[in-house]
């Protein structure tokens, strides 16, 4: 059976607990808190030298780290990546972009206010600014294709990219003048089969502290 | 033809030149100059919306986005990217590291002193310490297997983790304690054919700028 280390709270471990939910792979989930340094003991940095959650523990012992390349290895030969070279190629730019120009604003600034106490004053200007650049980005191309990767179906593209986009919110990021990407949520949800928040999410509305 | 438009003097774009020089492919070479805003302007935001270099061009007008992303696609089916599905999972890992973990510190930090303008003083302590602790961990990594996906041969992840690593030296780290990463660096550039600098750099050293 595959093994899962990971914190339910963070969308990269979320990420790829929807893929194997959705593959209807069995698995363990084994909690890793990310809040009490759970990552940087020793035990854990044996299994996972990079010292981050995800981690994805094979049945016969072997790992990988790293969310998007954990949902590549998952999602292989299944219609979750695209046949075609090309349409594969872009949704691996999305990934690659994903984890350079969007998660280092969108999910850091809704750590730091959701999970690390920070408020609004306290987040960088500029890591406000670069998530809008981020979701003015996603804005442009869900305004010209349904999804990410150009094709007609979901990709891992969609999933990666949900993960912190649903929540953005709950960095200050108002998702108001993006219509585009609030429709795209809400069907990116449904084709992974994620449920939404019992509260129907603000998304259009101040952070909110998970914490609360 | 393929076309790629780049800057040579970035790492990013030096690995899909690199790619496409050791698969022999034909392709032309258009200069971007990244200290002039030439990827700011409209017509190339038109060309690629995420506004960087490299971009590839295939033939047909398509565009690719994305260095890793890129070499993944240009690599298809070719003995640079493993066969076996966990050893493609373990490259990709590192590729997915290379762009979080690694690039935006020691990229970053040679942009800023080869490139900027700015001298040691300049460069923000927590960029140093956090490239340390991504060169500490290829140690590790390059200590236990030849290549970084841990594989007989070289893959991606080391043609695309080497572009900066072999000049982390421009941006103020010293390779010296690290053996391990500076006989794959040689090994790397002889798997790809990469032309180590005529001038036989100085990885142990202090800084230098490119612009002299």
């Amino acid at each position: 059976m595959l093994t899962v280390h990971g914190d339910i709270r963070s969308g990269n471990c979320l990420k790829v607990k929807w893929l194997l939910d959705v593959l209807r792979r069995d698995y363990q989930w084994i909690d890793i808190d990310v809040m009490t340094g759970a990552t940087r003991t020793a035990a854990f940095l044996a299994l996972n030298p990079f010292g981050q959650v995800p981690l994805l523990v094979l049945p016969d012992g072997r790992t990988l780290a790293q969310s998007n390349a954990i949902l590549v290895h998952l999602a292989e030969g299944t219609h979750h990546i695209p046949a075609g070279a090309y349409e594969r190629a872009r949704m691996l730019e999305w990934l690659f972009w994903e984890q350079y120009s969007h998660e280092p604003y969108i999910a850091v600034a809704r750590f730091q206010r959701a999970f690390a106490g920070k408020t609004a004053e306290d987040i960088e200007p500029r890591l406000m600014e670069r998530g809008r650049v981020a979701l003015d980005r996603m804005e442009q191309a869900l305004s010209a294709n349904a999804w990410l990767a150009g094709g007609q179906a979901a990709t891992l593209a969609d999933l990666a990219l949900v993960a912190y986009t649903r929540v953005a919110h709950e960095g200050g990021f108002d998702l108001a003048p993006y219509p585009a990407i609030r429709d795209w949520i809400s069907q990116t949800e449904a084709a992974f089969g994620i449920e939404t928040p019992s509260e129907p999410a603000d998304r259009t509305g101040a952070a909110s502290s998970l914490q609360q």
